[in-house]
């Protein structure tokens, strides 16, 4: 099996370095980060934390380089999810390409480029801590299953999942992983949109009792728009929020790291994206909305002189 | 006449500056601030800017060295209402207390230490450019009226329009103020509020569509809750969001300078203030509330370690 990461910062290391120790499986990566993509093939790809090892990875920053694959797991970020498929589309003429990515929205841009697409899910998260090395933070599962309307095959999926989970990273293949998929967006569109704009750790802000209240309304619109959708969610996002306080609570969320870089965020894949789908299927997300358009606002304020 | 300014800052002073100018008005402020009540006793309370003259001010740390007053004329930030006219309730045994504050809620706090109340609403503003000295940066007319339930008599509504008109201000007394109150406040929900979330100037923040759609809705919860309290709009609140936007692009509302210097915000007075008025009388006003918790949470974020 030949796959290629297509973005691979933190968490598309962690999916590459664990593909990359098994022998039948050749692994190859994409970024346009050359740094790292040099320092992964002087080195090795290594991984710290919860992981240890290194593992061979052909990386590339011109696609063109890269061989035909049968698999694509795209890491990028979700603003980057177009050009990063555009720039690699011919690897995948026939493969199917797998998003692990965060939100709504980037299966749909997949399936413009590629014939088969998986929908996926991951819990697993590492941060970049020098050219060609990712610490493994925290671990987890993983959930992919075909994407309709163009669909990867269940053998497909089958064959990636017990690749990753023979690899060291669990990955259950599912007939519908809309379910886990929903269910963490809908965390994400709480803990994430709204610590982007309170700019307080998780925990934190679930103690500040307006803001929790706020976060149980934005998870009951997303809730709104998963059951219009006909996706059964794998669990209660408003009890993860409560398990997040539990287990992560000075954690700062991705958005709100992205804020206090005064880094694009993925707004648009999170709560604007579930407001989007809202009014597309009848389901008004007001507060989504609302939060959509004031981390956008937010965003453009970087653009003026303090 | 003699009146007692409360809380003597940049709008306090405008007023007491401009009456202390009548020969038959003796003018007296009250100010925790005592580097500038020192300045103001010594060299009288001076403006500049848009007016230029200095005018003698009785100002006061300790409240119980100021004599009975017919008036108070109360600017405190609105967060200080309560222990402002705590201390200073005695004064006003026997007169009448206008607010000239932001927000609502103000005069509801007045009423429980004083036998009569004047609503007020006021257009100038200023800041403090030092001890004794505040630079008048925008003209305007005031409106005040009779508050029910605990009203002052139209004829002490006119005899205080009257100074203020005669010292310089220009006051409007009304039957009902209630509509150019509420006219300013859900034009503030949707500037002040805003804006402090997003950190855009007024006038930036208007040509970013989201953010002004959300304004226009703020603006829309806010009539909902005039419209069942029964008061007229002076003007139509989302109109002044466009004229701001003409007369005062790269203003920064207050609300935005105090999350800026991490001070508290108006925010109870204003959006918080609009949601639970609402909630009272059953007109909900979910992006009112949603705004207040947002920017209540974002305070408590400055008592974090960075």
């Amino acid at each position: 099996m030949r796959v290629c990461i297509i973005g691979c910062g933190a968490i598309g290391s962690l999916f590459g370095a664990h593909l990359a120790r098994l022998e039948d499986t050749e692994v190859w990566a994409y970024d346009v980060n050359r740094e790292h993509v040099d320092a992964i093939n002087a080195n090795g790809l290594r991984l710290t934390g919860l992981a240890d090892f290194s593992t061979r990875v052909r990386a590339r920053s011109d696609a063109k380089e890269i061989p035909p694959c049968d698999f694509g797991i795209i890491a990028a970020k979700t603003l980057h999810t177009r050009p990063a498929i555009e720039a690699t589309a011919h690897i995948f003429r026939d493969g199917a390409v797998c998003s692990v990515q965060n939100g709504v929205g980037n299966e749909e841009i997949l399936a413009e480029y590629v014939p088969r697409v998986i929908l996926g899910t991951t819990f697993p998260a590492g941060h970049v801590v020098a050219a060609g090395v990712v610490n493994m933070d925290t671990g987890g599962k993983t959930w992919i299953g075909p994407f309709e309307p163009r669909p990867a095959s269940m053998d497909e999926v089958r064959s990636l999942a017990q690749a990753l989970t023979r690899g060291g990273m669990e990955t259950l293949a599912m007939e519908d992983a809309r379910g886990a998929m929903w269910t963490k967006v809908i965390f994400n569109c709480a803990s994430n949109g709204l610590a982007a704009l309170t700019r307080l750790p998780h925990g934190v802000m679930c103690d500040q009792p307006g803001a929790r209240r706020l976060m149980r309304e934005v998870v009951n619109e997303g809730k709104a728009v998963a059951a219009r959708l006909g996706v059964t969610l794998d669990s209660d996002p408003d009890k993860l929020v409560d398990f997040g306080r539990e287990k992560a609570y000075y954690h700062k969320p991705s958005m709100l790291q992205d804020v206090l870089a005064r880094r694009p965020t993925e707004i648009d894949a999170l709560n604007a994206g579930v407001a989007r789908i809202g009014r597309e299927i009848g389901v008004p997300c007001p507060l989504n909305e609302a939060v959509a358009d004031l981390v956008k606002a937010l965003e453009f304020s970087w653009t003026l002189k303090d």
